[in-house]
C-alpha cells in the first residue's frame, strides 16, 4: 500500500453524514434568501488562469495560490476567491451594470501545514456592481444579516470599518510607504504601545488632531459614541467624509431594526490596497474566526474592462456552521423506521408498501439482503424498529423486542425481531 | 492587459443566472431524492493525494488527472472521480458495511483542448458498500430512474451491460493480453467487420459456440430476447450465471413498471478492468453523451483496506442540465415587478412595503439608486414595471407607460413612468 493513500492533503477534510446534510441545507438557505432578494446567480470555474489573478493591490498571497500547468504549460490556479473571478465574467461578457449577483462554491488557499487551516473553504457571497451610493453597503449589510437569521444565527455582529479614513490620515501625516507598514502592523494588532512609541519616535506633534485620531484609532470600536469621536478629531473634508459614510450607514440599519447586529471599527483595517472604502467582518459569538468579510472594492473591475464601483461580501459557510453546530448539535439523521425485505418476485408489492409507509411520514428502506435473517440483522445494527417480509406469500411485519437473559458471564442485552 | 486575463482555461466555462440556478435546483433534486431513499451524504475533499489513485486497474488515465505538489514536495491532484475519495473514507473510517452513500460534487478531467469537452463535471452518485446480491444493481437502477423522473427527464435509457460475460468468453477462448486489447476495440466500436476478420484471422472455429457467442456480442443489445440468445450460446456456468444476473436484474426492474426506462447491451464493455459485473449508461435522446453511469466493482474496496464488494453510478447533472434545457428552455427569471426608491430616512417604510409586496407574490426590490430619476432608467432597463417612491412625505405610485410620439424622423417608441 503506498503512503499516502489513506490520508487527506493537509487542510482537507471529509464531511460525512448529518454534519454534512445540515452544511449543505446551510449552502441551500443562503442561497435562497440572496435570490429571493433579486440577486442572480453566477457559478466560475473552479481553475482560472493565473493571469486572472496577477494583477497590483490583489487581496490574496502569491505562495497562498495551488498552481499547476495546463497542457500549453500555461500556470493555472484553484480559486483562492470568488469577487475577481466573477469580475473577469462582468469584464468579458459586458453585463449591464448595475448587478446583483450571488455564487456559492469552494476557494483554496495554500496554508502552511500544522497551522490549523483549511485550505479548501466553502463561500456564499454577493456582489453590487455598478453602485457607488451608500444603499449597495447597506443592501450587502441587511442581506448578510437576512441570510443569517434565516438560518438561524442570533448571535452575531458585523463590524464596519472605513479604509478611507486610515488612508486619508497617512496621507495627511506624509507617512512612507516604510513607516506606513509598520504603522499598519501595531493598529491591525491593536498594540496601543507599539503605536505610541512609533509616534514618539517620528516625532509627530501631540497636539494635532490628526496625530490624535491615529493614536486612538485602535480603541475605536463600538456604537455611535465612537463616529462621533472620529468626527471631532477629523482635520479635513476627506476624513470627515470617510467618516459620514459610516455614520450614515449605521442609522440607516439601525432604523431597519438591525442595530444590535452592527458595531463599528474603525481601527479594522484590512486587505487595504484591495478595498477603497467601507469594510465589513462578521463575527458570531461561539467561534473566533470571522464568519463573513467584504466591503467596498471601487479599483477591482478597471483590471477587466470597465471602472466600475463594487461592493461585496462573502460569507463563510464552514464557520456558520461550527457556529450552528455549538448553539445546536445536528440531531443524528432520523433512523429508517420500517426494513421492507423482498423476493426478486415480491419487489413490486415492497415497493407499494414503501411508497404508502412513506406517505404517511414513516421512513422506509427496501432491504438489501437476500436472506430474511440478513435483514434483521441489519434492521438491529442500525437500529430499525420493524421489518416486514414480503417474500413469503402474505405480509408478516416484525417489531424489535429486547429482552434481557442471564448468561454464564453475567447479564448480556439479546435483541430479537419478533412477528406482531 | 496580461494575455489570459479575461479567458477561461480550456474545458471550463462560467454558467450564468437561469442556466446556473436550473442546475443548481436539479442538483437539489437529485440530492433529495437519493437521502429520500435512505443514502447518507459525504462530502470529500477537491484536492487529493496522487497515491489515492494510482493502483491497478485505476479506471483513469494517468494524463487525465491535473496534477500538482504540496508544500511538502508530495503529488495532488483534483479529484478525477469521486468513487475512489469515498472509497477512501469507507477505508480509513472503518464504517460498518452495508452502507447507502450519496455525494454530489465537482471532478475535474484534464482533456486535450479543442476536444469540446469538459474539464469539470458536476457528478450527483450514489453508492452501494457490502451488498453482494443483485438487490444493490436494482437498487441503483431503480433509484436513478426515481431522480430523473424527478427532474423532469422523461425520454432516457438506462443500459445494462455485464463485463463478467466478455471476461469469461476471453477466458475461454484463452486470448492473449493482446489479442484481447485488439478484440475490445471491436467491440466497444460495434465493428462487425472487423470482429469478423479478427476471429477468422485467429482461426477460431466458427462452429464454437463461444465464438459465436463473441461475434454476436457486438448485436446483442435490445430487450429479453438479447438475453435468450446470450443464454443459448452461453458455454459454461460462468457465462450463464453472468447473463442470469442481467435477466432478473432486467425482469425485477420491468416488474415495477420500469421496463421502458431500461435495455440490455451485452456488448457494453467500458472500464473493464475496473468493473467486476454488470454495468449501466443512461442516454437521453436529446445528447449523444450519456448522462449516467456505473456497475459493480467488487476489487476497488481492498485498495483501501477491507474487502468489500460494491456497486454505484453517478450522474452526469451538466448532461442533465442540457437535455432539460433542449427539452424545455429555462424561462428568463421573473423580472422583478416592482422598484422601490427610498431615502435614507425612509428605509424602514420601503423594507416595511417589500415585505408586504413579497407577502403577496409580487417580486420586489430595494432601489439602490439615489435618485428617482436613476431608480427610473434602472426600472426602464431591466423592464420593471412599476416605481414605488417612499423618499417623499407621502407614498407615490409609478407605472410604466408606453407612448408612441410622432417625431421628424418618423415614430419612435418613448417610455415613461406616469404617476398613477
Amino acid at each position: 500500500m503506498t503512503k499516502w493513500k489513506r490520508a487527506n492533503p493537509s487542510g482537507t477534510r471529509d464531511v460525512l453524514f448529518e454534519e454534512c446534510t445540515l452544511k449543505e441545507e446551510i449552502e441551500q438557505r443562503l442561497r435562497r434568501v440572496f435570490i429571493s432578494r433579486g440577486y442572480e446567480e453566477v457559478r466560475t470555474p473552479t481553475i482560472e488562469f493565473y493571469d486572472v489573478f496577477s494583477f497590483r493591490n490583489r487581496p490574496i498571497d502569491e505562495e497562498k495560490m495551488y498552481k499547476f500547468f495546463d497542457h500549453h504549460g500555461r500556470i493555472l490556479v484553484l480559486r483562492p476567491d470568488m469577487t475577481i473571478p466573477i469580475a473577469r465574467v462582468v469584464g468579458s461578457t459586458m453585463m449591464k451594470p448595475p448587478l446583483k449577483l450571488t455564487y456559492s462554491g469552494n476557494i483554496f488557499r495554500a496554508n502552511k501545514s500544522m497551522t490549523g487551516k483549511y485550505n479548501e473553504l466553502t463561500q456564499t457571497g454577493i456582489e453590487i456592481i455598478g453602485v457607488d451610493n451608500l444603499r449597495a453597503e447597506i443592501e450587502c449589510i441587511v442581506s448578510a444579516i437576512t441570510a443569517l437569521q434565516d438560518v438561524g444565527l442570533t448571535q452575531f455582529k458585523i463590524e464596519i470599518g472605513q479604509v478611507k479614513l486610515y488612508k486619508s490620515i497617512v496621507k495627511k501625516l506624509s507617512l512612507t510607504e516604510e513607516d506606513e507598514a509598520i504603522l499598519r502592523e501595531y493598529i491591525e494588532n491593536k498594540s496601543y504601545t507599539g503605536l505610541s512609541q512609533f509616534l514618539e519616535e517620528k516625532k509627530f506633534d501631540q497636539n494635532d488632531e490628526t496625530v490624535q485620531l491615529l493614536q486612538r484609532l485602535p480603541r475605536l470600536f463600538g456604537g455611535l459614541d465612537v463616529i462621533d469621536e472620529a468626527e471631532s478629531l477629523a482635520a479635513n473634508a476627506e476624513m470627515k467624509e470617510a467618516i459620514q459614510r459610516v455614520r450614515d450607514i449605521y442609522e440607516t440599519v439601525e432604523r431597519l431594526g438591525y442595530g444590535h447586529y452592527i458595531s463599528v471599527d474603525l481601527g479594522m483595517i484590512q486587505n487595504l490596497d484591495y478595498y477603497t472604502g467601507v469594510i465589513f467582518r462578521g463575527y458570531a459569538h461561539e467561534v473566533g474566526d470571522e464568519i463573513l468579510s467584504g466591503g467596498r472594492y471601487d479599483e477591482l473591475m478597471e483590471h477587466f474592462g470597465e471602472s466600475l464601483p463594487a461592493t461585496g461580501l462573502a460569507l463563510e459557510v464552514d464557520q456558520i456552521v461550527r457556529v450552528l453546530k455549538e448553539q445546536n448539535p445536528p440531531s443524528k439523521e432520523e433512523p429508517t423506521e420500517v426494513l421492507i425485505h423482498y423476493s426478486l418476485e415480491t419487489i413490486e408489492e415492497a415497493e407499494r408498501l414503501r411508497a404508502l409507509y412513506i406517505k404517511e411520514g414513516v421512513k422506509t428502506e427496501l432491504s438489501m439482503m437476500s436472506s430474511l435473517e440478513e435483514t434483521f440483522s441489519f434492521a438491529r445494527a442500525n437500529k430499525v424498529a420493524a421489518v416486514v417480509d414480503t417474500s413469503g406469500g402474505k405480509l408478516k411485519e416484525y417489531a424489535w423486542k429486547e429482552k434481557w437473559e442471564l448468561e454464564k458471564e453475567g447479564e448480556t442485552s439479546c435483541v430479537t425481531f419478533k412477528s406482531r
